[in-house]
């Protein structure tokens, strides 16, 4: 037997950014690895350089993973919705845990230092977005994947989700950015402005970071990318207009 | 005679969020200014004081009039589509016109100082910012403002005029708080770790910022509360419909 409707394919140009974003997100991981190794030492748990596991798990995780978890409901079109939002979900849960081994490492090394903590604006905004990731993410949970919530509340809720989730993907971005430009300015000093070559990767790295940001953004506004309602979410939705809001999908 | 049509309310909230965005944004300035004014000396051209000049005019250039310019099209929604058009251009004239006066006062400081120029991850962003800008009104004055351009070919540039706009604008407060954390580390040191009321405050801007940001991308980025179409464009965009494309509204 046929399956009723043919999946419609992705349009080309949205493939085209994909695969672009990917190669950013990699060059972006590719030159945070390169900055740290060559020029810091690399990477350890038990020594000063514990510092470094920092900006690495920030990177991949709040930065890369946060990045991709946005895009997988462009990526995944034609699978079933409960699917895509549970990856949604784990990329988010996989992005939190590193990014939450990026925070022990910093505030261990801190404390073995015996330097001050969240006195930098970075670390302030770093805070703001651990808080707002995990409010968004619990949220996000309680509404969209556990049973309980009415299709009404969804719909309302959705668009507050979505634009609440890019704002902390660019908070994420954007602190990044803040970190980078510390810690060159506190082990470079006035050897920044002579050209180094440590501070030259640096500031690739920074644009390399703002495009990854642009270029999720551009696919998360074109309203022509977004994921089709399946064949069967079509007649649920259809199905549902003609109920009387507030029941929930689950109930009974 | 009465109009024809009844210029629809802007909807409550939006006259709120438009409020609170004006709120931050002078919130921005005046933080800046009080900066600026209590732990920096003041503002002059002709001394050390010229540095200052630059993050006041990037703040209230950049960021709070290149923001409100994005507005204008929410705000003006009864206006004819034409006057919001020059308001919306002329906004971004004023705001690189400050900002121009702020780029030389940077440069024509460092000059005096012996310092070098563009090493730094914020002088790159920042004139990617430059050329982004004058790019982007270029380009928008041609198509929009400048009689030559077919509807239909305003229609196929309009989401990436709107699109790189708000990337620009998002840009510009990224950039501007890699200026301000340059700015205190140079000039803070070790200090700012022990909670200066200079890094304190300079902190708090940089949320403000941040917010300010925000909510001006909120506030685009709902699409109800998008400018409705005038009775007038509205049927001259039916007309249009039924034509073939490529053809200029202003050709003959």
């Amino acid at each position: 037997m046929d399956s009723p409707a043919r999946p419609a394919p992705a349009p080309a140009a949205l493939l085209y950014y994909v695969a672009f974003s990917q190669l950013l997100g990699l060059a972006v991981v590719a030159t945070t690895g390169t900055w740290l190794g060559v020029y810091r030492g690399g990477i350890a748990w038990e020594s000063a350089l514990q510092f470094n596991v920092h900006p690495l798990c920030m990177i991949i995780g709040l930065v890369f993973l946060q990045g991709d978890a946005l895009l997988v409901y462009r990526v995944f079109r034609n699978e079933a919705k409960r699917t895509t939002k549970v990856l949604h979900g784990l990329l988010h849960v996989f992005a939190f845990v590193i990014a939450l081994v990026g925070l022990v490492a910093v505030f261990d090394y801190h404390r073995k230092k015996g330097y001050a903590d969240l006195y930098s604006l970075h670390s302030w905004c770093g805070i703001l977005v651990f808080v707002l990731f995990f409010v968004q993410w619990l949220m996000g949970f309680s509404f969209f994947l556990f049973p309980g919530a009415s299709f009404s509340l969804r719909s309302r809720y959705r668009p507050q989700h979505v634009f609440l989730g890019g704002a902390i993907f660019l908070l994420s971005v954007g602190t990044a950015l803040l970190g980078l430009k510390e810690a060159l300015l506190f082990e470079l000093g006035t050897k920044y402005s002579k050209f180094e070559p440590e501070g030259v990767l640096a500031n690739v790295l920074g644009l390399l970071l703002a495009a990854f940001g642009a270029v999720v953004l551009y696919i998360l506004s074109r309203a022509d990318w977004k994921r089709p309602l399946q064949a069967e979410e079509q007649a649920l939705s259809m199905d549902f207009k003609t109920l009387t809001e507030g029941d929930s999908p689950s109930s009974q």
